[in-house]
């Protein structure tokens, strides 16, 4: 664990000297989930952690999440703290909750943070990976972890595309139910070739202070488009100043999404 | 799909002239399918081949398969072939036993071969690779595809174990049902370590002429024991002498394992 993570409760707690507030990194392949946040029906990140957690300590509470990921998105760096009076350890906690979680769901470390540290409202940055399989014929091993372009793709259109969503703009063009604020600081917006097994795969890197909900699927979706010629790179920028979904491509399937990590103030 | 490979029908058939002899290299993912080869209950991958092809040809005919891989084992190159009299070319072959199969089989390549070409029999060498996943928590998006280890690994006598089973041996210590010749010749045993998305991992890769059943599996399971260091790198040998399956370590999960690739002599 890093150690400017290993920061004690700082004593802000105010209804109980031993609430101490308990973040965790989680991994999970979302394939057989329904999503990440709590559902009435269905296997849900938040349901099966809160479920664990009361097993291990008894206390049904809610714990808060810093992204909401669909139905077969993954996550490698998914970031949820709980509000808690249990006396267990950060290594029991951790442990525990890997032997209680189902398989694929996994804590890859767990670490104490001020009691006002909240997943989502203090996280600051959040990075998201969408994979592209480059291969004429579909790749069983990687069907539910790279969405399987057959036709070839014009990547210099696409990195020159997403060059454009960088900076803070308005992302109402790409996001699904845009209530409230859809004004968003991009940080990152990048295409690149990468190889795993002798496959050819193109790794979109979105990274921004907040997203709208679908946004970085629906940018591929766009993104998809101008790679096939369909669309020149230039309307990116004339989509997103239309602040109009309808004027953005389709929404790309959810199982090339990765919530890679979240950052908060403190890890600099 | 490589030239070597474009052999056409050497006119061998003697009981029908349109008959050919097509090969095939097909990928799949184990983890739903109980095996390679045809049963009378559950997915098979000759069962949904045979499936697919009736569909495609009218033909019901049976499959020949390279090597026969169990239940939960993956494979990137086994190889199949079938002689047949249907007029389709490769390509369509390919392309329409491609949208007939299951999404967790594909047909990588189609190729003709002599009509005397088995896949089984005429296959000069196999190559297997074992992925070891060595991380101090298991990781949800890998459950499938390699062995979780959460302790350290002595790699160093892994490999001088690996190492004494290069060459002619009789390998019935390592098969489970040793009926027939044991003897095989191992052209490759090794391991490295690699690296794949952040994660670390051992690659173990065997490679002989023929495999005994559970062989792969009972060679890792043995050199698990010598990692752990519960037994020296210098019985590996001890136990092949023995030609005595109780002497070796237990057969290591299927979920691991890959078929790599299969040899034949025209391809050098």
């Amino acid at each position: 664990m890093d150690d400017t993570r290993q920061e004690a409760e700082d004593g802000e707690s105010s209804d109980a000297s031993e609430r101490r507030n308990i973040a965790v990194q989680l991994e999970y392949d979302g394939t057989r989930l329904v999503g990440s946040q709590w559902q009435t029906t269905g296997r849900t990140v938040q349901g099966e952690l809160e479920s664990a957690w009361q097993r291990l300590t008894g206390e049904q509470v809610r714990w808060t999440f810093a992204g909401r990921t669909d139905a077969g998105v993954h996550a490698c760096g998914q970031v949820a703290n709980v509000r808690t009076h249990t006396q267990h350890s950060l290594a029991t906690v951790q442990r525990a909750l890997n032997a209680l979680l189902p398989d694929d769901i996994a804590v890859r470390q767990a670490w104490h943070v001020p009691i006002t540290f909240h997943a989502r409202y203090s996280a600051v940055r959040r990075d998201y990976r969408y994979l592209l399989l480059l291969e004429r014929w579909r790749v069983p091993l990687w069907r539910y972890r790279a969405v399987h372009v057959d036709e070839p793709l014009d990547l210099a259109a696409m990195a020159e595309a997403l060059h454009g969503l960088e900076g803070e703009h308005d992302f109402a063009a790409f996001g699904s139910t845009p209530d409230g604020p859809t004004v968003r600081e991009c940080f990152r917006a990048t295409c690149e070739t990468i190889e795993r097994d002798g496959l050819r795969l193109v790794a979109i890197d979105l990274a921004a202070n907040g997203f709208l909900r679908h946004m970085v699927r629906t940018i591929v979706g766009t993104l998809l488009q101008i790679g096939h010629g369909k669309r020149a790179a230039a309307e990116m920028a004339d989509i997103l100043a239309s602040r109009d979904r309808a004027q953005a491509g389709p929404t790309a399937p959810p199982h090339g999404l990765y919530l890679m990590s979240v950052t908060y103030p403190a890890q600099g």
